[in-house]
């Protein structure tokens, strides 16, 4: 890998869950890390967490998910200005993003939350996909081949519909189709696009009946590390013990 | 089934297309078609030509398809007078819109028009489901056991991303999660809900080795009337020598 | 449709079932019907009420289900002579039979329960399948555009594994890739192959939130009645108020 | 992980494969491996390769693939004296054969091969499954938190039937099936079971915009490494610039 490119991780929540926990194993591994989520505060402490343990990360917030924030947020992390004193590469991304995500009988949904959950989960995608794909597209070949690699947060409702799913499935299928149509329109340009269908409670904590944020983060960086031979686009994560 | 309830056809375009011959047909077989789209003139066309062959159609137009204008359309259609001079139960809708659809390279896509094809394709359907839904729960049982019939015209678009697909993909599989969701939390209250995949391009002539208009309305009364005791939600429509 | 053409439904069991059910319906709607199983006793008696009710039908016994079995019932059929005294076209066939079926945990399952479970489900259906194909080449093309139907009954089985399903699902997603892969390459030849998941106890009795024998048995013939302009691979079948 | 394991991995081929690159693979990561194929030649020659290069293997040819053959495998390979003088645990199985598989026109597929394919590719498939199972059963659960792991080799036509099709889909329809079951079933008892759809053509040379039977090693390896919170089912993987 060239030295030291950067990663975005969009939805970092709190700091305990998936999000964070691909952000600190990414930093492990000698990326620096962009962090994007909301609250500004969560970003300083996770940012200062990472750092302290001799990773880089910088936080980058965003006022609100939307098309036109998560896309120009890429401005600011390229223009960002990491330890070496330059701008650095954006060479992955992580869209695990999930605000105003709407689970409630159909009756009950009101169409503001409908308009609100499609801005925040599929149109901010978009725009955050476009600010990935051309970073990326700025990039040479790194050493697997690859001009950046885009990630997906999925969930069991991305490819089921169920009671109660009507607003979550809506925005979850949809996001599994920009990822399904930029993995086939971009593999030609060598960036990488993959989805990937968490299914099952995820823990903050120490269970193993439970999916394990930690675990999850190893995959998507397993995803970010596949040379170009043999490319994922689509793979599902569940507890061993998981009805399914 | 009840004497000549009501369905609702949103979609039916310039009245060459499929929502029109749905709504021909569903009136030649004792249905009262109320013709949703937006040019006032092309429904006055439609409903003209429709009574002119012995049916019963009224037009409704929307001034654009949002969640709030296909949701309360349904108001109008319920308060309209039919030529017994009474309101008639609304036992049917077929969602055929599908307006500002984006079918061009994910690079070319604008912030405007993602949120626009999310407005007109995602959260209009919300509406028109919500619209329908809530006219269907008003009916008594009819013979085949159902209280409506709700259905959604799809394309391979709504199973499969490709390139050029980001936009439309993205609403296409939003609005079959939508109706799966809608499938399974409705039946138990006896209302059906379908979707119809729709791959290949639609005559509107004579050629037999494309999909016929007409034939896709067969189909859409075949799935209206199915009773209860095997629903399908989900059904493709190929012309035979189609390649898939 | 030309005069009285054959309809051939294997897996007709004891006559309470789908297949007796469309068996009868398919002799309503003008066809000779072609029955085949392993007991001869049940094809004599559902043979009689159907020619008792109007309709036409012989029963074509096979010793077990094989490929060659299979295969070989389509020569006999051929051959009959009904009541017009003369051999009939055959332009239709139902794969229902379900032989041995294996629904058990898996390490309780056998050798011999595999190998037998794929003879009678899988290779069986290939010879089936390929008595109906090389009869349906010889027909000129119906007034619907096509040379025949060939029909398959499918399950959640067909699309799912689960606990206890290594031996039924095997067998039940083999027989779907068969259909699917035929639809693709006959559809071009004007033959129509078709699918149907039917998902949910089937009630040989009155239940209405059962599936019902004689619905199934009318998708069947809707099926079988789609002009080659919109020809359906597959449909679910279940009733409104199934959890799935 | 337990000192030194076994991995059986089943169609080793000529060599050049993804099964050879995955034994190669997994004897770099410490596992024993254990060399399934039925040319005794093959099994020799890259059993000593891996010797030689430091790794631990031994072949175990089988006459031809059957429920019994596959099956009966695991008796040899659980009472082989490794280095060490003693028996190891099996913990891990590949199954990755491909014999007699059907790529024709449909009418050219005879009875013969149809059941030859389906011995050799399922009822194989499902005497290698229990062989692996029943040995995982006698295994502790090791530091990620299963007893084993057991991998098949699928491709496009798992998921997919297509023109020429109907026999190599067909088996691969049925493995599919075999593993998600297994999958369900044995994810409880803490082991793993995952399917890869490997999608484009392997190259056994150097072109990169080849499926690379190395790199699908790795994702083998990969998927033999999650721990229980985290486990994948099924993943595909394709050359950057296939079309799909």
């Amino acid at each position: 890998m060239s030295p030291r490119p950067v990663f975005v991780v969009a939805g970092v929540g709190t700091g305990t869950g998936t999000g964070a926990a691909t952000a600190r194993l990414l930093a492990q591994k000698g990326w620096r890390v962009a962090l994007v989520a909301r609250n500004p505060d969560n970003l300083i402490n996770l940012a200062k967490e990472i750092n302290e343990a001799g990773g880089e990360a910088a936080g980058f917030p965003v006022h609100d998910y939307s098309y036109n924030a998560t896309l120009s947020v890429f401005d600011a992390i390229s223009a960002h200005k990491w330890s070496s004193g330059e701008p650095s590469e954006v060479r992955g991304a992580l869209w695990n993003a999930g605000v105003q995500e709407v689970w409630k009988p159909f009756l009950e949904v009101s169409e503001k939350e409908i308009e609100t959950t499609l801005q925040f989960n599929v149109a901010a995608a978009f725009g955050f996909a476009r600010g990935a794909i051309l970073a990326f597209k700025k990039n040479e070949l790194d050493e697997r081949g690859a001009r950046g690699t885009l990630l997906f947060t999925g969930a069991t409702a991305s490819i089921r519909g169920n009671v109660r799913t009507s607003g979550i499935a809506a925005v979850k299928f949809a996001v599994r189709a920009l990822s399904q149509s930029l993995a086939k329109e971009f593999g030609k340009d060598n960036i990488h696009v993959a989805h990937a269908i968490i299914d099952g409670i995820i823990s903050t904590g120490s269970s193993d009946v439970r999916l394990d944020a930690n675990s999850i983060a190893k995959n998507y960086v397993y995803l970010a590390e596949q040379d170009r031979s043999a490319w994922t686009w689509e793979l599902d994560l569940r507890p061993a013990h998981e009805k399914w």
